[in-house]
């Protein structure tokens, strides 16, 4: 963000098509710049229009191809897409190797195509609010389709998933321990699977299984009971299956939208307590870590190695610390 | 932990060398319980003694055979060890697939080993806490390596890898998308690399590759300067590359002891950072959580998925009650 851009001006260019706009705050939403979350809160009653799609696999399972895919079969339907591609990166260099520059390179002249990577440097659990924030950046520049691609099988893409509308989890025949391969907080985060790389041996034996952990699970806590997801077998890279993914997507749009959309606004509400809860813990860090470096976190930690500090009491002890410097501010009206 | 064992007899029997002890306490800081940290606290002045080794990767790398393999070779030696074996949960049904009972079948009836799976049901952050919190009861049991192995290449599993003394990448050849096999901050996270199922194509330009990438990237932040991870090819399953692998260990672990051990004092150090933010995280989060569940936490956030709240302020606003709601505490003594 430039110092001098109000809020109200850089939200009104985005939301008048300034593309340089949208790029300048998404840049700052990745640098963990404090502006970016007043420009944002400008552009939320703008959002909710786009289809969220969340694409979440292994490294290797050909997420970069199938976003491809997809992206080129939505484009076909006249729809206009944006891609947040979340690349998980060090907290010890800030440094991505995966780059915008080495992707998409067949979309990259397309006007209705808008792709971004997110390197996330903030070092607090950044990386679901800076996957939200460029979402809804992306929303609020109109692109009927957003794609998040995440890499990775753990928690945080667990949670990423959770803002989508519509997640797809991709996996290949033959990854080995066929048992870890599909963790069950993953498993249930699908609303698709894909089984890509389908001409690998084994590719209907795994898809067997993902349907048979998936009729084993029940699906609790919020999740959709009136979804089976279906398991599609594809080859991203000649195609094949394409259209029975595609197809996949829009079933399950279809079942979010029918009955008035009651699915889609409880799919959003419980999107929204988790958009909620992982601002409030980045702020809370955010403030800790403000304390900490005041009151001497490396003296403290060396107590702590030493064994002469019991580490438990210290954090119940900064805690309280850091609360105390809190100001007063209103509990938000019910 | 049975609601009649006060932590000072926890403690006790734990340092007594109490197995059934030790085990109830892990089960309950798996679970999250209050009475686990103050059992830890009482523990923490008797850890420090054990050689914390981490082992991560993807899955299908092959970790579980290499876990295997390795505690065979320092069991040969007369080590005593633990294993930690994290796996991350599902947050919506609290189960996990992968066992005990289907692990490490051939070290079940060595008392010389003891093995826990952490299912880790905490929402919030809490994998990281409750994997020190274990390896901290191993540590206190006595034993002498323990090993945390963790599924996965993302940010989670960075911050395992920090608890660690020597942290070891696996990675198998041929994964498709190279680059985004190993990220930069997985990467930089590894002391040793270890190319797995070597016998598959390709093994030694992902060992090339590996080496280049290192070469390559600086190592900044309280990373160990001085120390070029080496890259060992293996085969967990016969054996071959394991002494190699254990030899790499070894060296790191004497590069870690040379010079008065300072190098491995400041390791610990950062370590305990890492342990003290999360566990002040874990608690901010607790206590955010009881905050929003009295006032509502559904109705705000239909509000903001219904585009009438700005998810921003509200996060501010919580943030700010959360903290009203705090009891006085001194800071601690420096």
């Amino acid at each position: 963000m430039s110092a001098s851009a109000r809020p109200e001006d850089t939200a009104r260019s985005i939301l008048a098509g300034d593309v340089r706009a949208a790029a300048r705050l998404m840049r700052a939403i990745d640098d963990g710049l404090p502006g970016a979350a007043s420009v944002l809160g400008l552009l939320h009653p703008h959002t909710g229009r786009a289809w969220l799609v969340g694409v979440t696999g292994s490294p290797g399972v050909g997420k970069s191809s199938l976003t491809d895919a997809l992206v080129g079969a939505w484009r076909a339907r006249g729809l206009t897409v944006g891609v947040v591609a979340v690349d998980p990166t060090s907290p010890f260099s800030g440094g991505a190797i995966l780059g915008d520059r080495i992707r998409m390179q067949q979309h990259a002249c397309d006007p209705g195509v808008f792709i971004r990577s997110l390197a996330t440097r903030g070092q607090f659990g950044g990386l679901t609010a800076s996957t939200r924030g460029v979402a809804a950046v992306l929303d609020a520049m109109g692109k009927d389709v957003i794609l998040i691609e995440t890499v990775g099988v753990g928690q945080d893409e667990v949670e990423i998933a959770r803002m989508a509308d519509t997640t797809a989890i991709v996996v290949v025949p033959g990854m080995g321990d066929d048992i870890q391969a599909i963790k069950a907080g993953v498993l249930e985060a699908g609303d698709v699977f894909v089984v890509n790389k389908m001409d690998r041996e084994g590719a209907g034996r795994t898809a067997g299984e993902i349907e048979a952990m998936l009729s084993l699970g029940g699906r609790g806590d919020g999740r959709d009971q009136g979804w089976t997801p279906p398991v599609v077998l594809t080859c991203a890279v000649d195609g094949r299956g394409l259209p029975e993914l595609v197809a996949a997507f829009d079933r399950h749009r279809a079942h979010l939208l029918a009955e008035g959309g009651w699915r889609l606004a409880a799919r959003r509400g419980w999107a929204a307590q988790a958009e909620l809860l992982e601002l409030v813990k980045a702020r809370l860090m955010q403030r800790v870590q403000a304390r900490l470096d005041q009151d001497g976190l490396a003296v403290l930690a060396q107590e702590i190695a030493q064994k002469r500090r019991d580490p438990y009491q210290a954090a119940d002890q900064i805690l309280a610390a850091a609360m105390r410097d809190t100001e007063e501010a209103p509990w938000p009206a019910m």
